[in-house]
């Protein structure tokens, strides 16, 4: 059973599919020579032209081998009594970022990262033309050193309902814009700027802030300070010099927190809504530190044990 | 500080507090004859007429030592520039639910169970008086054997706006039944009733059932077959009723799981709204068996499994 079900009294959808089987983790399929074992190869950028599923590549985008989600399946919308069922349809995606099995976003050199991000665009742009998909979700999971199996990657997931995060934050952020006629999020930054006690570090094209209600100690989120909705429609330039401040940023997180695990998502507005007047995309980067505890879960309250303020000076002061 | 900011772009609320000092663990501050360490009696029922703060009790009511939300607190709602804040007031009371130090929910007799319900009616009538607070969440989180360093209890959060999960809930049932004129959870409960396969039991009273798109393994809800949007308002024989199916539930769960932990949460309508037509008490109870995953937190969905189907049946046949 492979289904996405809809809770009618939350409106949450739910993946119901069973467990795939544990690999046995003996050897990496991501490090150059194991392309056999990782998946088909979908996109890599290679300096020396060499062949697709043969070492060689710098960056390199693989189908993932027990999928969330399926291009290969119909798109089935079906109605089960009064539940709503979809079928998972879509893709799921892993970018593999560098040859070398140990390196971090935070390790790699600037042009390495840069084709990091230049990569995540070419994704977007290339799902985006299935007219299926209606929303696509760039996520990373940096865990502690010497927990993560293999090989650092980040995850494309592209699906065919918007994500429920997104589609929280394209609610209230439209209905700001209904009233206001202004994005919610250049409202924001144009406040953090003028404030400074939330702001890490401010460059021509990005600020990099600790939001007013982190969710949990040095949460933190780039925005580009020019309204732009989309990720993949940024100019050449800024993905440069969003790699310079991201390297810089998740550096700054390494020494000040001792090489924390955590979850870094880059939120564009899906292509289902012309969210085009007020989404603004951003990264956001959270830290894992404290566990999501029963509290939270029942609630959904997060519990924030540092002052975002504090937690901005820290970042700010961090310097690698 | 101790604050509640809320996050315009998401609209969610995150409780901003120092971490509390850890207790040292050395001695149960629950047990009869610890009464002076576990903070002042809000209320109990003894059976010998004891005197209050000294052995005796049954069920006991106490203030939490740390609370996340405070009755003395004065209510502030402050604005900070585009941003809401509000100080935390409100009650974080524990329900201490049996004088023994190793029961459980699933252990204690009958009477005992029944005890536990009717004080938290009692707690939900008693806070309800106080016109700041907006909602209250009765919550219970139970660990694996052994994990937990002390007594059992349930946890009583009484807070000046209503909680997120139980917002998302009133916004599906209100314009569910604002199109239909009747209420989401009476309709699911016919369908699930006339289905079966994910009915767990059914009694005069009560249905338990795993829900379609449950989030984990062995969720399940148990809601009171005839409307009812209050838990308080429940006529005193339903609690006895109640008592006998939650703990049946939970034995079973104990049986088919290998004593999973689990949170358990009681939701019964805000204050704040007048929701008697549309929204529908129940009981929630959610095993822990998955962690919650980088992609769960990402995406806000939720990976189950199992198949509710299977589920259901599972529980059906497992008799304690």
């Amino acid at each position: 059973m492979n289904e996405l079900r809809k809770d009618p009294t939350r409106g949450q959808w739910v993946l119901i599919r069973p467990e795939p089987p544990a690999g046995d983790g003996s050897e990496c399929p991501y490090c150059p020579g194991a392309e056999a074992a990782s998946g088909p190869e979908i996109a890599a950028y290679r300096k020396d032209g060499s062949a697709p599923n043969t070492p060689g590549w710098m960056v390199r985008v693989v189908a993932e081998r027990d999928p969330y989600f399926r291009i290969e399946d119909e798109l089935v919308r079906e109605g089960v009594g009064m539940f709503d069922m979809i079928t998972p349809r879509g893709a799921s995606e892993l970018i593999v970022e560098s040859p070398r099995h140990d390196d971090t976003l935070a390790t790699i050199d600037l042009e390495q990262l840069e084709d990091v991000l230049w990569l995540y665009r070419d994704r977007l742009l290339d799902l985006k033309r299935d007219s299926q998909i209606r929303d696509i979700l760039i996520s990373r999971r940096h865990k502690k050193p010497g927990v993560a199996r293999h090989h650092p990657y980040s995850r494309v997931t592209a699906i065919p309902i918007v994500f429920d995060e997104k589609r929280r934050e394209l609610r209230e952020v439209r209905e700001y814009y209904q009233y206001k006629r202004r994005c919610l999020y250049c409202d924001l930054l144009r406040q953090e700027i003028t404030a400074r006690e939330r702001v890490v570090r401010l460059t021509k094209s990005f600020a990099c802030i600790v939001p007013y209600a982190a969710r949990g100690p040095l949460e933190t989120w780039i925005l580009p300070r020019r309204h732009q909705s989309l990720f993949e429609d940024a100019p050449r330039h800024e993905y440069a010099s969003l790699a310079r401040l991201l390297g810089d940023i998740l550096r700054r997180m390494n020494k000040a927190l001792d090489f924390p695990p955590y979850n870094l998502l880059i939120h564009s507005a899906p292509f289902s809504e012309h969210a085009a007047d007020y989404y603004h995309w951003h990264v956001e980067i959270i830290p894992k530190l404290t566990k999501v505890a029963g509290f939270e879960w029942a609630t959904g309250f997060y519990l924030n044990p540092t002052a975002p303020e504090e937690a901005a000076a820290v970042l700010r002061d961090a310097r690698p």
